[in-house]
């Protein structure tokens, strides 16, 4: 299972100790810049609002299992944290369209660092990716 | 870029045409089996009522970069659509659990065919995983 790079992300977090936590933390906006070869992929992107943004963490460690939690004492798996060390450092941001200009895509909500391959974008659909009980807790 | 394996999907859906068209709308409980030297990732997910889980679209076509929605006469990108085929199959869906035992956890609201790879299972956090802008609609 080999990976292609659609494209990369042009973000003002340089090194890890700059980027938020999480893209929902992020107020900064970085551009999505896709590949040419890729760019028919983007035909009513426009039409979007918010966009899932599946990037590559290429500065994570992949050996990592478990880690300790920030604020907490004792050691969780990584499958049940958002920790960006994982055997597959795919990570994922909800974020929101600023602009759209040929083959790049302005957003808000994105902590990749810069430079990270950009794997997939999907349209966040709000009924597809909530789930309902969480839903009727909001 | 090269994906790890860390487990498969059980699931009932043996061929594309059994397979609903978004998780969401399965009610079937499937079972996603971690392979043994990952399953230390899975301390503490038994704490969490919902998963994101992203498995491979072994069977998409990966060269598809624009197709025809459901219900539409015109061409869209695969980026603005929920199409399993684009240039990397990373499928996404928010699971609901429903039961964990060792390193299998059996959940519904996933959409896999059988025997489909497992890539990343992370916690369904919703204050990350919606947005904002949404949850005020919803």
């Amino acid at each position: 299972m080999e990976l292609k790079r659609i494209g990369i992300i042009h973000s003002s977090y340089t090194d890890k100790g700059a980027a938020p936590r999480q893209g929902k933390y992020s107020q900064q906006v970085s551009t999505i810049e896709i590949l040419p070869e890729y760019a028919a992929g983007l035909a009513g992107i426009e039409e979007r609002s918010h966009i899932v943004v599946l990037y590559w963490g290429d500065r994570a460690n992949r050996e990592t299992l478990t880690a300790v939690p920030p604020g907490r004492t004792s050691e969780k798996g990584v499958f049940a944290l958002r920790s960006p060390n994982r055997p597959n450092p795919i990570a994922l941001c909800i974020c929101k369209i600023i602009s759209v200009k040929e083959n790049s895509i302005k957003v808000t909500g994105l902590d990749a660092l810069n430079n990270s391959p950009v794997l997939d974008i999907k349209p966040y659909i709000p009924h597809l990716d909530t789930d309902h009980d969480y839903q009727q807790n909001l």
